[in-house]
């Protein structure tokens, strides 16, 4: 039986320096009997070079050959036309395709005759899918990341100093949304040594934030909106317009604030207002991990750029932080595909058994039906 | 009797975003009967906005106003000759001037008639000067920040991480050069959760990095370099040579170079050959803190660049790590030169007591006299 293909491209997108296989997998790959593709320079922005990757015994090709020469397809972003293009009948592509968030995207890899796998829709409460949940994997990374890049920019001490010179107070930090990356994000704070509360609209969050060593948040106006898979629901409009208006004094009253709340496929909801920013200290850093072109979490944060208003306070675009640490996101990542495989690939054959839990939730394409139309 | 008037000025370069004196301070010296003055924007780079100064008492002023209407000038980094040009005889400039680096900086001070009081001669060792020591307070900020610089240029997590989809190794930081901004780096990197070595040709510094919870180097080439006043001294080309090849073990060893080693008033020497960066891993991060137009610890560190070599190897410029961070290298820094009045003014009166151990060793130019010439 011939050895079942798979290939990593290079992603398209500049910014995007993650790679969906790295050397470490490749080499497990190849030892469970996979021949491994690789894009020439697939890894090279993530630090893996070329020969890291012939090293462990997969192939360097080029783009054409990995996308015609493989069976499965494995990408960090959504494809593009060109790539959808390029692929033949039956070819899966799995990676994080953007699906949940634009309903064109199933569309587009049925029209294509490819089976796309959308690791967004990895149902989270599972036990066995916690190793192929990239969506965790990744928000761990920009949680992790969000709090390097606000104490990279903060002008002082994240933790308290106590010097010859005097003593400095230790910075004080709010993350709002204390999901994957929010509770990651607290960790990170509170290793450097700052004060930290965290806020979630979901209340079983308060031991995990407690856990860490920081203090939960508990709202008057918002009191109990858990919602289905783990996620939080999104709320009504009074609910967050009440929301603001309360969390205004909590974030004023730190200098560093994080957010991370986000609905999937729905503009995210707004948390810090352009009020409460205006109000904030001159110096206070916030990064908004919601930020999108159709608006983030935060009232004035800007998709790709950081933004110094005219009072002093950075609001930095989180967006983007597990690309912009591409070695671990990416390590990660590639595991979380090597697991899904564990389920998609039988006896060394593909097998889109649609009977599979975690595969129908996933499946976002297959044999030219769009499955998550409706 | 009329206060004594001291004004901080806004520093000419736009990358040094430090101010001399903060509200914090000024408020302070305003209590103590001072006149405090300071340029319009000073503090701004540092997001101390002028409103901050007024509200505790001091004056915000034009430039030329600071400078005529006030007999001490706190500034931070070395007086251009336009600025000498606009002092008037008997002025005193307290500053980290750089004479001890260009001994032309003493003689222009002697040439323009000012006591020129450089904080980088302050004697390191006396108990009452800690409180003074400015080079301590900015090495300090420098050495915190060098780490997370590092952290946010490395493509991986800082420490070890235990999920789900798998583990990943800790980084592995060395600290070459462990005095104060080492010692801080260490401190940091462990925070972080890294692997950390130190080295340092002193071997007193073996409890102080063990402290810390970091390995100590030992090499068998250096035994021991200790130098004055708490430096080490330099070393000869022969040790230097010996020392180098030694290390390079070490640093490719490692996914963060941290180097911070200072001679004053000689080109800094080399610690990390190109050789050893050329064997350095795809991915590595190097930052340099004696970086400079002379050349740094580091062959291949630029000034103001962040260079990345063809196989992947960051280095940082870390000369102006403190400046970067100017909240609290302004706070702790105008602390300093707030202690240091403490024995220039005395009984409401500036007076240059030469006899003061202290004063002797910082003063480098009084009364049309260049007191650092030889």
């Amino acid at each position: 039986m011939a050895a079942v293909r798979i290939a990593a491209l290079r992603e398209v997108s500049e910014i995007e320096r993650r790679v969906a296989i790295v050397p470490e997998v490749a080499a497990r790959l190849v030892k469970g009997g996979y021949e491994v593709l690789v894009e020439k320079g697939a890894g090279s922005r993530a630090f893996f070079p070329d020969q890291s990757y012939t090293d462990v015994g997969a192939k360097v090709v080029a783009r054409a050959e990995a996308i015609s020469g493989s069976d499965i397809l494995a990408v960090v972003d959504t494809p593009d036309a060109t790539l959808l293009g390029a692929t033949h009948q039956g070819q899966v592509i799995v990676g994080l395709l953007g699906a949940r968030s634009d309903p064109a995207v199933a569309q587009a890899l049925a029209d294509a005759g490819v089976t796309g796998i959308d690791l967004a829709f990895m149902p989270r409460t599972l036990s066995r899918t916690q190793t192929m949940d990239a969506l965790s994997s990744q928000s761990s990374v920009a949680g992790y990341r969000s709090v390097l890049v606000a104490a990279e920019k903060f002008s002082r001490y994240m933790a308290m100093m106590v010097t010859a010179a005097g003593t400095a107070k230790p910075a004080r930090v709010i993350v709002l949304g204390t999901g994957v990356a929010g509770l990651q994000a607290i960790g990170t704070a509170k290793r450097l040594g700052a004060m930290v509360q965290g806020y979630d609209v979901r209340p079983a969050s308060r031991g995990e934030v407690e856990s860490l060593g920081a203090t939960f948040i508990e709202l008057q106006s918002v009191k109990d909106a858990a919602g289905e898979g783990g996620y939080a629901r999104a709320l009504t409009p009074e609910e967050q317009a009440a929301q603001q208006a309360e969390l205004e004094g909590y974030v004023t009253a730190n200098d560093i604030v994080i957010t991370t709340a986000q609905v999937p496929g729905r503009k995210p909801p707004v948390m810090v207002t352009a009020k409460a920013v205006a109000e904030m200290k001159a110096g206070s850093v916030i990064v908004d991990l919601g930020c999108s072109a159709l608006g983030g979490n935060v009232e004035g944060s800007q998709p790709g750029q950081t933004v110094i208003t005219d009072h002093g306070v950075t609001i930095i675009d989180g967006s983007n932080l597990a690309a912009e640490m591409p070695g671990s996101a990416s390590s990660f990542y590639s595991r979380n595909i090597m697991a899904l495989l564990g389920i998609l690939v039988v006896d060394g054959a593909i097998n889109v058994n649609l009977e599979d839990e975690v595969l129908t939730a996933v499946v976002v394409s297959h044999d030219g039906q769009n499955r998550k139309a409706n």
